[in-house]
C-alpha cells in the first residue's frame, strides 16, 4: 500500500471529522498566493502551498521550482505517475502526526499552510484536449427514448464501444465562475424557420472527468493494461448544455454551440490512488467487448454524486443522487478506445464521462431527464417549477467516496447562471 | 495599400518567376536552425530566419527575442494584427531591391537567409483548439446523397448556419509526416457484429484552415464586422478520414476515431492580407442568413486547390481541382457563428473549412466523392485502381491564387500513408 493511502495515518492538522480532504486525499490544485500562482494541496480547510514548501527543502527530492510556481498543474503532472506518487507520499509524511519537521517550524507553517478562505482557488489545468464520452447506459437510453423512441433508444454501436466526441477546451472554467446564458439559433415547434435568441433550455450535465499525466506516441495505441499509468486523477465536471441550440444543430456532426460556451470543473484533482479503496465491479458487459476493450475485475469507482439547485429565494435542494459506479464503460476502456487508432494523449487532457444517470428517476444527471424533456417539471421550495435552469439559479455538484470510516471527497463544482 | 502587398515591389533575392513565395507573400513558419527552433519567413526557395534578423537590430522595433526563438508561432501571433502587419511591412522593406541594409550585409545574410533545402521545416503552431466546419454545399450534398438519399441530402439546418464540430488538436502534424493507417472497429456489410482491424477505407479531405491571432472574452461574441481582425492567415489542411470507422461510430455524436488519428497542415501560414487581392463574391445565400451571419461584398477567396496522388510506381497525377471560392459559408461567417454563444477563441486556433468540393466531379475533395463511395474507382497510371488511399500512396494538396501577374501560393501539404 502507498503510504499516502494508509487509512491509519493521522495528521497534526486540525481537520473536521467529515471533511472531504483527510490526509489520505492530498489532491493537487492551483492557488493564488500574494499574486503568484502556485501548486497546492488541500487538507481539511487548509491549503498547503507546495511552491513555498519546496523552497524550504522539506520536499526532500530535488524538484525544479518551476513545477510548483506555475499557472497550471501540467508541468507537475508531466513528471509522471511514479514521481507524483513519491510527492504525495512525502506530503503524507510531513503532515503525519508522528513527524514534526513541518508542524514545529512555525515560520514555514505560517507561510505555507493557509486557511482556504484566505486564498483564491484557480483553474487547475491548461487543457490541451478535451473529450466527452457518453458512457452511462441509462443516460444514453433516456435520451434515445426521448428523441428516437423506445425501439431505437440505443444506437447499434453503443454496446460495442465507448461512444465519445471532441469538446471545446478553451471554455472550460473552474468552479465558481458565472455561466452566461448563451444565445443562438433554435427551432420553435410551431415555426418553419429557426429563431435567434437566448437559450430557453439551459441544462447541466452531471459528469466526472479524468486527467492524464503521460503521453503516447502518435500511432501507438495504449493497451488497456497500461491505461492506469496514463491517468493521474479525476475532477467533477458540469457539461453545461443548451438543449434547444443542440437539438437544432447536432445533425449530422454532433454537439457544437449547444455545449462549447462553457463547462465547469472542480478545482482539486483527486488522485486515482486515493480512490483505490473504492473500486468496484462495473455493470456486466453484454455482448463481450472486443479484446482491446476487455478488462476484468474492479474497474469502476463507488463515488456518490449529488446535484443541488440553489437560488436567492431558496436554500440548496438536492435534485439528483447518482453514482460513478453506474458507468457502463469504465475510464480504462475509454482511454484504450480513444488511442486504439493511434490518437495521441497529452498531459493535462480532460476526458469526461458523459452524463452519469442511474436506474431510477432521482438519479438522472440532467434536467432534460429529470423533467423528462420539460413534461414533468421539478417543484422548487419557493413554489416555482423548473423544466430547465433559470437565471439566478446556481447548480452545485458534489462527489465523495465513503467506506470503512474513510471519506475521500472532491468538494464541489458550482456555477451560477446569469443572463 | 499595405506596403507588403504592393505588386510593384521587386526583391533583390533571386526568386523563380513562378514561385508561390514572391515578396508579396511573406508567410510565417517555424524552422530548425542549428538545433534551435526559430520563426522564419519564406521568399522563393529561401527561408529568412527572423530570430537572427531580430538580434541584428534590423527589424527596427523592439521585438522581444522570445517571439522569434520559439517552437511555435503562437507568441508571435499574439502581438495582434496591427503589429504583425508592421512586421510584414518591415520584411518587405528589407527585401525590397531598392534597400541595401540587409542585401549588402554579407555576414548577416549568410546567417539569416538560408537555402530551404538546408533547414528542417517544423510544425508552425501549438494548436489550442481545432474546429472543422462543413461549409461546402457541394460536399455536404454529395455525402448526403450517398448516405441518406437525394431527398434528404442536406439537413434542414445546413442552409441556416455553418455546421461544424470540434476536432482533435493533438494529432495535427506538419506536411511530410507519414500517416499510419489507423485500426479500429467497423461493420462489414454482410456481418451482424463489428470487426476489428486496419481501416480499409482511408481517405483524404481537401480543406483549408484559418489561424487566429486574437482572443475574445468568454461570453462575448465577435461581431461579423470584427472577425477579420481575429484571423491572421490560412494553411492547407488535409483532414485524413477512415470512412469505415467513421460510418460505424458517428451516430449520434459525430466523427471521432475516424478522424482524430491525424490531420496534416502546410508549414507556412499565409497572411489574409497577402490574399486580399484575390477576394471574390461567394455563392448566393438563400435563405438570407440571420443578421449575425450577414456580410456582403467580397468575402470568399479565389484560391486554386489541387490534389495529387503519388506512388513508387507512378509520378504524381492530379485527381482533383477545386477552389476555395466554392465555400458556401465564408470564414468570417464561420468565426461569427462559432462565437455567437460566447465561445472564446484562442491565439493559434485552427478552423478548417470542411472538404471543399466544386460542382463537377473533377472538383470533388475526397476519394469518397471521387470514387462515389467506391463504386467508380479512379484509374492510376500503373494500371491499378483506387477506391480509397492505399499504403505507399502519397497525397499532395497544393493551393495558390493567381491574378494580374501576381501569384501567392501556399506550397503544399503532403503525407504518405504507411501501415
Amino acid at each position: 500500500m502507498l503510504r499516502a493511502n494508509d487509512p491509519k495515518v493521522k495528521t497534526w492538522v486540525n481537520v473536521p471529522d467529515d471533511t472531504d480532504f483527510p490526509i489520505q486525499n492530498l489532491p493537487f490544485g492551483i492557488i493564488k498566493n500574494k499574486d503568484e500562482s502556485h501548486v497546492a494541496s488541500r487538507i481539511g480547510d487548509f491549503v498547503l502551498d507546495l511552491a513555498i514548501l519546496n523552497k524550504s527543502g522539506l520536499l526532500g527530492v530535488d524538484y525544479v521550482q518551476e513545477l510548483f510556481e506555475s499557472e497550471s498543474l501540467n508541468k507537475l503532472l508531466s513528471i509522471g505517475k511514479e514521481n507524483l506518487r513519491r510527492l504525495r507520499d512525502r506530503l503524507s509524511w510531513l503532515l503525519d502526526e508522528r513527524h514534526k519537521d513541518l508542524s514545529e517550524n512555525e515560520t514555514l507553517l505560517d507561510a505555507c499552510l493557509l486557511d482556504i478562505d484566505t486564498v483564491e482557488i484557480l483553474m487547475p489545468l491548461q487543457v490541451p484536449n478535451y473529450t466527452d464520452f457518453y458512457s452511462s447506459k441509462e443516460h444514453a437510453t433516456n435520451v434515445g427514448i426521448m428523441f428516437r423512441g423506445k425501439e431505437n433508444a440505443l444506437m447499434p454501436n453503443w454496446l460495442h464501444m465507448p461512444i465519445g466526441y471532441h469538446g471545446r477546451a478553451s471554455s472550460i472554467v473552474v468552479s465558481g465562475t458565472d455561466i452566461i446564458r448563451p444565445q443562438g439559433q433554435f427551432k420553435l415547434p410551431d415555426q418553419e424557420n429557426p429563431v435567434f435568441g437566448k437559450s430557453r433550455q439551459l441544462d447541466f450535465e452531471l459528469e466526472m472527468a479524468f486527467v492524464t499525466c503521460r503521453e503516447n506516441e502518435q500511432g501507438s495505441p495504449v493497451n488497456i493494461e497500461e491505461t492506469e499509468e496514463f491517468i493521474w486523477g479525476m475532477v467533477i465536471f458540469n457539461d453545461w448544455s443548451a438543449r434547444d441550440i443542440q437539438a437544432w444543430e447536432y445533425q449530422p456532426l454532433g454537439p457544437f454551440l449547444g455545449k462549447n460556451f462553457a463547462s465547469s470543473i472542480s478545482p482539486w484533482v483527486i488522485a486515482l490512488d486515493a480512490l483505490e479503496h473504492f473500486k468496484v465491479e462495473g455493470p456486466k458487459q453484454e455482448p463481450v467487448p472486443l479484446p482491446y476493450l476487455r478488462n476484468e475485475g474492479f474497474n469502476n469507482y463507488h463515488i456518490e454524486l449529488e446535484v443541488y439547485l440553489e437560488n436567492e429565494s431558496f436554500e440548496p435542494i438536492r435534485i439528483s443522487h447518482s453514482n460513478h459506479k453506474y458507468l457502463y464503460w469504465n475510464i480504462f476502456q475509454q482511454l484504450a478506445h480513444h488511442t486504439v487508432n493511434g490518437c495521441n494523449i497529452q498531459v493535462g487532457d480532460l476526458y469526461a464521462s458523459g452524463t452519469i444517470s442511474g436506474p431510477i428517476k432521482d438519479s438522472f444527471g440532467s434536467m432534460l431527464e429529470l423533467s423528462w424533456k420539460g413534461t414533468e417539471p421539478l417543484q422548487m421550495p419557493d413554489g416555482t417549477e423548473r423544466k430547465f435552469i433559470e437565471n439566478g439559479d446556481t447548480v452545485i455538484i458534489k462527489a465523495f467516496a465513503e467506506k470503512d470510516g474513510l471519506r475521500i471527497g472532491f468538494g464541489e463544482v458550482r456555477g451560477k447562471v446569469i443572463n
